[in-house]
């Protein structure tokens, strides 16, 4: 992560950047137009290519190196973290024949995850969910472009949740240098996917936790913590709601660019997706309960505080007043002058603060509730 | 904005025209009856004709001024702002041959978003979304009639999102010179969809800002923002709801006055609809989230209030009680007499009170929550 | 409406009229059995015969002189409004060939509105709203029977929203008098449609008022108010609903007696139908959100409310407590037998109750929020 | 209803029984095992056979009688209240060739509503609802089993809606003497339909006395009321949700067993059944509100008190303060002395509460709310 | 169950594991990766086989003992416990030739409930429920293999709910022994389902429980529980939506190796996930509905309680402060000098607080609600 981004992380852009980021045009701009905002990272790319029997890993700096890279042979891997440089991504989208849309919807980000055929080549919109300092998520939107022997990915930023993927290139694991750009692109989208889990597991922990404190003792700031977790669990349910339709599309219509093999590959990925929303559904349902459950001890606590002043006051005010009574100045009060009035009244006073006791001890309001 | 309009633009009326506009004829009217409140504006045509080589401009005050000028040769947009003319609106519904009921949802507004073709046209009934002064929303009916060689756009205030699309014609900027009237009136609904961008952008400012302030300090005005912004975004809903429908059926079905160029076009703009929605939905789920916030903060607040008033009541209930007692007029109280009395209570005082503090302490209801 | 009826309408029946007034037969009795109330109003018939040429109004007293009137050159519109007879019921359903089933549609109100095939004719039920005394909603069923060459409209009470559509007819306004029975059934639904609007901008303007009402002062009768607008609006909802499903069937489903330019006026019908039910479910959500504003107005007040004891109690109770240890007969208390005490406690007492006042000011207590 | 079963009747297991009742066999119990609890009432069976010309009606002690009873000449109704008995029904099962799934849901109720076809004949699962004692809700499944020449119904306890229909038969009204056995199941199905609608009007009444009694003064035990009914709603609605799905599959499916007439019949009962359902969910909705109104004027009261109580701690306490100053001991107090000290304290504080209850009564705190 | 897993079963964990515990992979592993906790328990495998003539059963302790023992002669149902030893199960997939996405869906336990075909045979991963120590809700995946001549069934740990159709299987009870693999499939499925009962049921009792304890009296404890059952009726939910689905394709979707009387048996399987689903939704609903109605007696409750203080406060407090005037020490007070003057104001403190508590008793605050 840049410098540059990371200097916007204070907490008010950040919960901007959850809800609502995208880098729309002017009003009316002309359909094709890329907005690129100024504190932009700059495009880092990086190419790798391989087959069954080799592998290579390059970072371009000169874009023109790129051209003719790509062949049949080989399945080309091109991997651009950063969109700070239009003149590069267009060099880029020509080089590859991007629809101009296409690139568009690449780099006005971040669009809803979608699929959409162009010119022979195929987008794929997704977005990844990563949690930076343990507690701050990001939601970045990862665009990629399969071709018949090439794959683009664009994202915003430094940093993705992909190095499982180039590691399973460079060591050979599995099936993935013997397949084609169509299981690359499936496990780029794997991956994004995959990366959703881990981030629930921590909302998942911050919910108990949460829950733990509540039933302890509710202060606000549990309930502010329950408000930026439904907000931020809003914001990755924006993300992967439509994916789960976007991959959908991919499992059920057929397209030339994607295998069979791959495509049953890709129901998993379906079937992870609505797992995930599952868990999504979940926890937002948990924490509204958690606001419920928050309310209710509040009340209860102030039931609590309430019964501790009516205790107090009804045992104190009459006594009070008793005292009030005796400390009267009439000249004809005639028990102020028997010696027997003053333990007597005491007695009194004690019994009417035992009775009350007693009472509010029946009623339940001298116990801890 | 014409004076005529500004005059109405206090806070009731500006809540009735967001929720319940509809200038309705009276009931049994017939078909087609037109209704022109007697406040309307003026209407002020204004004529752009152009063609990939040549561009011109016109207001026209005479509306037979207009007849004969559309030609296959140019696209011929006719831009009608103001309603407040019967028989102008009849002439040039005439001149271009619309429809009675056509007519009838153009005039009558606000109808809902919708796409109907009559007689070898099309209408396109869109709303667009504005903010007066910041903070205030106003939506406007825009009606597109889609003809093979006009568009005419109707509107029923001055003032609109459209001058981005004539700055484009004007210099020529993008393809839309070289297009026909289906790109013309792609690009005007385009232009009416981005203009929720910046609308809700404010929203979401707003909904941060009264979130700051909830948490800081929860006042009735910071709930009364909310329920005008939950209002405000059920009017926008409304709006967008079936225009999403609208733009979907544009997409899917094919139309003879549509190529398939601007339909792709239109794929993005339908796109731009789902997303407006889902941050419209969201932000009704905030603002939901924002009024428990506020509720919350509010029995917390009160908790507080309880819980001053308790430990004073508690500390120094007591303490006034066995003031008063020492302060009776019996003959006969022994300790009254004693040199010693007087300070001992004190003492005793003192550490009565001394251990309800700690008690409250430990119970926490001296740290500020 | 009969003085039968109106002594119906205090409160309480007006509330069971709304939500649930079916006269259903007796459990388990034979279909087609009709239930008449003993307060029915006695039916009033209306003839209106017409084509282009000339139109003819009549008051029918004797029920057999309706035999054979109907006629193929005409458009006969028999109106019987009332349903207290069910001899006469029995006797027009034999003339017009109803089925019994419709008939029992027709006289066992309200049933779901609805459209339905019988015998060649088609049955139309729908639901007219009205507002009595401004405040008072009134639902009456009425149903259309739409024939080759006549149109039979039933409704339970007097007095409809209908006078229009005569009014066309007797003056020849619009194409009614050119146009055969489909048109005039139309017609009649397009009044009842209509007919919505006005109520439901009377609901409008009250739930306006209330909110004025509640931001200014939360009193129990607002929140009364609410909750009757919610049951109104819930009750309109149940009718309009189904209405737009049916007339959705009449728009979709062709039908040898609907003509294709009635059916693209009933699209028009279809369209206010929708609309309807949008700004329907947009009160049902003001009213909502009303609630809530009210609740959490009632919380701010007693916030209010505690402040104000607060700040009382915990300045008092402390200089009552120091007063009564000054009041206090111990022989031995120095501090009463000096000159500078009195004046010295009084001003201890100032210093105490000003720095506490400004604490509270400190905290915001005293401030009115 | 039996002794056996009236036992129950507490309040308890009424709760139970309302939600959750299923007779399930064990765990992994083989299919077509049947659950018969100890205390099921022993089986009444009840024989009528009708056609056209005559009609007979026989209690059946001995089931062996039964056989070849059933002829094509005739409608055979065998009417079976109680289930107490595996040994008779599975004979009667065999008698009339049920399946034993079929037999299974006939004994282990309750199913869920349903149509299904077996072995030539139907079987229709539907429920009943009863009120016993004004306020105790029953609802008991009935199955019919229709055949081509017999209908058999079974349900569990003794009594049900059904006596009109059987009055029907004896009386001969209307066409039922003259129709097939698919115009009985009919019938009898559109019986228990039409049993919920008193059912219904007893809610509507019961809202409508605690919306009056929760206005005038909130009780807790109206709100346990609510809670009662919408458990109730609940349960009816769990009946006639997939009653509807069931009637709607008997209109829509064409069966060899039921005629077109009956069908259409059929049509008037899944009216019903939707209108029902209405009103189900327009009570849930109203109890719902009754809700909100209940904890509002609890938080309305509870203001009305907090004012109380503010209103006098805030003229007392400073006037008791007062009083305790002048009640203090010094020596030196010289106003003590003043002739005129004690007249123009009083006035002062007759000033001071004047002055007060003037602040509070244009606060609005002193007027009844 | 082992030791094992027993050790993590307290709250927390438990908690856990019913929300969120997928094995999911480390992010972007390679697909068919199995998740192997580390403490997870040691694979049991038993074989049963049989045939209408014969049964055997046995404990495999040696995995390659069951090469060659599957023939198609008899069903064999190899019944795995514990997936604890990757090797194993790497054996038994290659052995009944599985496909890597279906073993990763059998290991990495819990996957959603679901249908799928792999190589000519059906993967069904269903969910089972079960109760530890009256109160602990277990959910275990089942994932069953049904092949021709073979059924597989794996869950995650020791003992299951299946005793029931060994038993079945043994004892030769109903048609099991006489059927296919087909039928031991949906016997497998049907127990998991039948399974749902007696937790539902139990469940059921807690709710009741609950609300009796919050009608009698409402403890912040009675909260945490209808808290905790909630969660984990969101837990069962979760799995049983997704197994009627499962169930639902294989009732519709014809396939080989399910004859057409399993499927008949299937549907009721059917039945019961939907009744299932109804009760849960039931529950959830009453589950909120107790939280509504313990929040109101929290509320009427404080109602009561703020009650008992304005009432004593309301009396006290002007007596106090009449006491406190007759404590003052002027030296021209006459009043104090008059013998009639005590018991006067005594009579007349009496007096005001006679009517104080008439005036409370009239506005009922002295009874209790």
């Amino acid at each position: 992560m840049s410098k540059n981004h990371r200097k916007h992380n204070h907490r008010h852009s950040q919960r901007t950047r959850a809800v609502f980021e995208k880098q729309h045009p002017s009003v009316g701009a002309s359909p094709g137009t890329l907005v690129i905002s100024e504190d932009a990272s700059k495009p880092a790319v990086r190419l790798i290519q391989y087959n069954a029997d080799h592998v290579r890993e390059e970072e371009i700096h000169d874009i023109t190196a790129l051209a003719g890279k790509a062949n049949p042979e080989q399945v080309t891997w091109i991997d651009i973290q950063g969109l700070g440089d239009e003149q590069l991504l267009r060099t880029i989208a020509e080089m590859f024949q991007l629809h101009p849309l296409e690139l568009e919807d690449i780099v006005n980000v971040p669009q809803r995850p979608k699929v959409e055929a162009y010119n022979g080549n195929l987008l794929i919109v997704t977005r990844m969910a990563m949690l930076h300092d343990a507690h701050l998520l990001e939601m970045d939107q990862v665009s990629i472009v399969l071709g018949s022997h090439f794959v683009l990915t664009f994202q915003e930023h430094y940093g993705d949740v992909l190095d499982a993927v180039r590691h399973r290139i460079r060591q050979d694991i599995g099936i993935i240098r013997k397949s084609g750009t169509d299981h690359l692109a499936y496990a780029i989208l794997d991956a994004t996917i995959d990366g959703y889990y881990p981030v629930l597991e921590s909302f998942g922990e911050r919910l108990e936790d949460l829950e733990d404190q509540i039933i302890a003792c509710a202060r606000p700031q549990a309930l502010h913590t329950v408000h930026d977790i439904k907000r931020e669990l809003l914001s990755i349910r924006r993300g992967i709601w439509p994916l789960r339709e976007a991959v959908n599309t991919l499992v059920r219509d057929e397209h030339a660019l994607i295998s069979p093999t791959t495509r049953m590959h890709l129901r998993d990925c379906y079937d992870h997706c609505v797992q995930i929303i599952d868990v999504v559904e979940t926890y937002r349902e948990l924490a509204g309960g958690l606001m419920d459950l928050y309310l209710s001890s509040i009340a209860s606590r102030q039931n609590d505080i309430m019964r501790v002043l009516t205790v107090i006051a009804t045992i104190f005010m009459p006594l009070t007043f008793l005292a009030g009574v005796y400390g009267m100045n009439f000249d004809y009060m005639p028990e102020l002058r028997k010696q027997w009035a003053y333990p007597t009244l005491m007695a009194g006073m004690t019994m009417i603060a035992g009775w009350m006791l007693l009472y509010f001890g029946r009623k339940g309001w001298l116990r801890q509730q």
